[in-house]
């Protein structure tokens, strides 16, 4: 399974206007507490590869995920190959990995607004400390259909009002990480 | 959370009669397929550590588990801490440690069957390509614990009909893997 996704910095208001006009359907909303671990073994952002523990909260229930992300294989969009599954008890799978030399990074703290149109998904993400972004995204089976998935994400973006040029190839764990620079090290 | 578990290897008939002149109670059975794991960065033989994914069919159920084992903390029963969570798919679990420079060692599968007598659990084994166990194991929650805990199995192993100096620490993966030893290499 690919992941094809386009990812922007933009302001909610806008999108939510256009989204009305194209007759998107709201599918749903939830937040995500995502603890990014780094590997004793290998530097992660040498290897472009991610591990990390997610806790997602949709209408009062919490449902927790271990995933692992593999290097990026398409350069325009963010597209990887995802390994997820559920674990039962989020606090045992982070000492666990704690235990075998994973270190904590960083916890990234999201709202999530979940949107279809023209049969592609499109998130407004509210990141804490961050900011608000748009996402277009698409699963697909095979390799081969990565790139027809990514015009139509294309396509979708420029419905929205929205510039590819402004396109994000910056993780969210990323810009927290940015942003956690402390102030007297800024120029 | 501590287990204290003796182990021995028995004839499993003489055990079974002198479970039930105790009014030992049979609690369930169940088949179990365990993977270990070679970590990337430690030597798992030196540090005493495991990592494994356990595969279990009761009632035609199975349930997926993943656990950390750390190193023994008490010399005389096999006493270590343990972290043990479920998750939703075994073969991306196991995907998911392979991507990360985790090797599968071997796969242990057993048939287990469970009985409860005095406060404690008495496990008869049946290991593939192994032998015949039977486990006296009980968990206590602090360290202070650990050596009562081991004393009433002790005495439960002697009112079996077991004998303590049969003692066996290595575990079913150990002497599984002895099993493998290619015919030519063994004197």
């Amino acid at each position: 399974m690919y992941e094809v996704e386009l990812k922007l910095r933009a302001d909610h208001d806008r999108v939510r206007e256009r989204l009305e006009a194209l007759a998107a359907e709201r599918v749903q909303s939830l937040t995500q507490a995502d603890t990014y671990y780094d590997a004793p073994h290998r530097d992660f952002a040498a290897t472009d590869e991610a591990v990390r523990v997610r806790e997602e909260t949709r209408d009062g229930d919490r449902v927790t995920r271990i995933t692992y992300k593999g290097p990026k294989i398409e350069a325009e969009s963010k597209t990887r190959e995802e390994l997820e599954t559920t674990v039962g008890d989020g606090e045992t799978v982070r000492e666990l990995f704690e235990s075998l030399g994973f270190e904590p990074v960083a916890t990234v703290r999201k709202d999530r607004e979940y949107f279809t149109v023209s049969g592609l998904t499109v998130t407004l993400d509210t990141v804490e400390d961050v900011g608000e972004f748009v996402e277009v995204e698409t699963d697909v089976e095979t390799a081969d259909g990565v790139e027809p998935a990514r015009e139509a994400a294309v396509e979708l973006l420029v419905d929205l009002g929205l510039d590819l040029d402004n396109q994000l190839r910056t993780s969210y764990l990323e810009l927290l990480l940015a942003d956690d620079t402390p102030e007297d090290t800024q120029e």
